[in-house]
């Protein structure tokens, strides 16, 4: 029998049916090509090929090397929002209200090496990254007409990237996504309710239980929600409450890149690499100090098309319990040779 | 540059940005084999394999021949939701709230051709689908466990099915599906300001602007919503106000089918037999004669994968202006054979 879990983060219901795991699948396979190369002549994140992408706006040079860098970030050529316009609202009408695009789309080329993956990259150019992220949100979030920026990865055919060189994008945008206006709700609710932050609630609740939980390290907490929407969904949540990524101390960067890569070489290597989707999920640019919401990490793994269901209904069908992936998940961590999932095997 | 349009009945925003159309995209082709064959061995919705699935509880016959059939509904032998448990919330915790997957999950097979596909069936095939669609609806209603029941088809690879021969899905569910939560309360906004249904206003504003109506006949519309998730978003409302497709007056669905046939013709034609996801949006069950809701049909053309932005966020990107996409499908729709698109050429 199936179970219908709530996610306390949303108030949306989740079905969680092991036994669809036994669907046939015709998924075709490959479209990224197996074992791509080093570097890649017509691929305009590789080194050489700088001038194909707009002008940069952040770079992490090589140390000791002057045209070399280990990331760049730069606007996306094919930008969904563009500083062009305003952000107010036109037509008036009830039905038909619309404002010009306006926004930021970044790319964040996370490696010169087009063929690298961050499960495999070392800590400290996953810290990079990060900190390229943490920079563009910080210079971004100071442009009065956004409101919202959102961080986000995209790895593999099935999560949507049409580009194989690993990236994450970036977008400041002038109006609250629906997804996020829905979680402040509910963590405003739960505040205005208690007078506690849901998150740290939630984080008390999930590792006093822990079935659910990954790992625990000094300042991050690994686990795989109760009401997970896909098979190996993976939060990584800090313990410290901060609402907005782009507060969150500097300092705690280390340790988040070890979390995150360690996680990402758990599912590489529990799921084949699987293709994914990661989402910083962080605070409105203007309520960035506030007491109810707490920034946090999803990884969602893509192992089958989102469907007619999920599309049309909102609610997603998930054929694995995260009691079991996050078991099978620490068992892969327990198995990692010696200098591999450090931050996993922390004593806390 | 590209614009932000909020869609009236969720107020969400879609972001529609042509210049992306551009993007490269390295998808995978296949996997649904070009030119499946009329009658597949292993197929379990083949005429001669009704034994592979659950017990059938409808048919629609073959007039004069006993063992033939146009059209069955079986269980899914996958179920999301079974019959097994109660709809008692279990837990009775804050964080992990949950109850049985209670449910129905039936699959209607359309035809007995393997290879057939909604475009290109005849109108009467069609009107028999719809008319198994109605019957299951309103059968299982009646079942006061039931707050919700949702059908939907799925084409191709890209819309999620797992299998080629020609199918929609039911599910119903104990609990209303966020996506409908939000679209209720929002219509019920709107007539609770104005006394009057969100969508018979819609209607006659599309009708007087007309840009994106693609057809109108004697009882139904046909346009390309405003702030279209994704390019080519069809909408087939009915002009006669009612809550439930349930409720639909069966007379009707003569002329649904015409539309519906003449609406997937199009698309068929001017996208090369695309990927899609068809919902039929209803009342829940147990407001199915309220003034406030409108039941109607949303088709998405899946062009391109759900990426991490529309997933993280909520927010679609989409590449075309739904008043172009209405510009060419009427003109398809005007270049076509004289037996065919009949619905969209009467006058009205």
């Amino acid at each position: 029998m199936s179970e219908l879990r709530e996610d306390c983060t949303t108030r949306d219901w989740v079905i969680i049916a092991p036994e669809r795991a036994k669907r046939p699948h015709n998924r075709p396979k490959g479209g990224l090509a197996d074992g791509p190369p080093r570097w890649e002549r017509s691929c305009p994140f590789c080194p050489g090929n700088e001038s194909q992408t707009p002008q940069e706006v952040f770079r992490v040079p090589l140390p000791g090397r002057v045209s070399a860098w280990a990331a760049r970030v730069v606007p996306s050529r094919f930008a969904a929002l563009t500083l062009d316009g305003t952000t107010a609202r036109i037509g008036g009408s009830y039905f038909f209200h619309k404002m010009d695009g306006i926004g930021v789309h970044e790319v964040i080329i996370e490696t010169p090496l087009h063929n690298a993956t961050m499960a495999l990259m070392s800590y400290q150019q996953v810290e990079e990254v990060l900190a390229a992220y943490q920079q563009r949100y910080n210079v971004l979030k100071k442009r009065r007409q956004f409101k919202f920026i959102t961080i986000f990865k995209s790895h593999g055919w099935a999560s949507g990237t049409s580009l194989v060189h690993p990236h994450s994008q970036l977008v400041a945008a002038p109006i609250v996504a629906p997804y996020y206006r829905r979680k402040f709700d509910v963590a405003f609710y739960h505040y205005d309710n208690f007078r506690r932050c849901l998150y740290c609630d939630l984080l008390t609740s999930e590792l006093e239980r822990g079935a659910r939980i990954v790992a625990e390290t000094k300042q991050f907490v690994v686990f795989h929600p109760y009401a997970s929407h896909v098979p190996w969904e993976t939060w990584i949540i800090p313990k410290e409450h901060h609402a907005s990524f782009g507060l969150s101390p500097p300092t705690h960067l280390t340790e988040l890149a070890m979390v995150l890569k360690d996680s990402l070489l758990c599912l590489y290597r529990g799921l084949g690499n699987p293709d994914f989707n990661l989402m910083i999920d962080t605070a409105s640019t203007e309520e960035e100090k506030n007491p109810y919401y707490h920034w946090h990490i999803r990884i969602m793994p893509r192992l089958t098309a989102i469907a007619g269901f999920e599309i049309g209904s909102g609610i997603y069908i998930s054929t694995a319990l995260p009691e079991d992936t996050a078991r099978l998940m620490k068992q892969i961590a327990n198995s990692c040779a010696e200098d591999e999932c450090l931050s996993f095997k922390q004593k806390v």
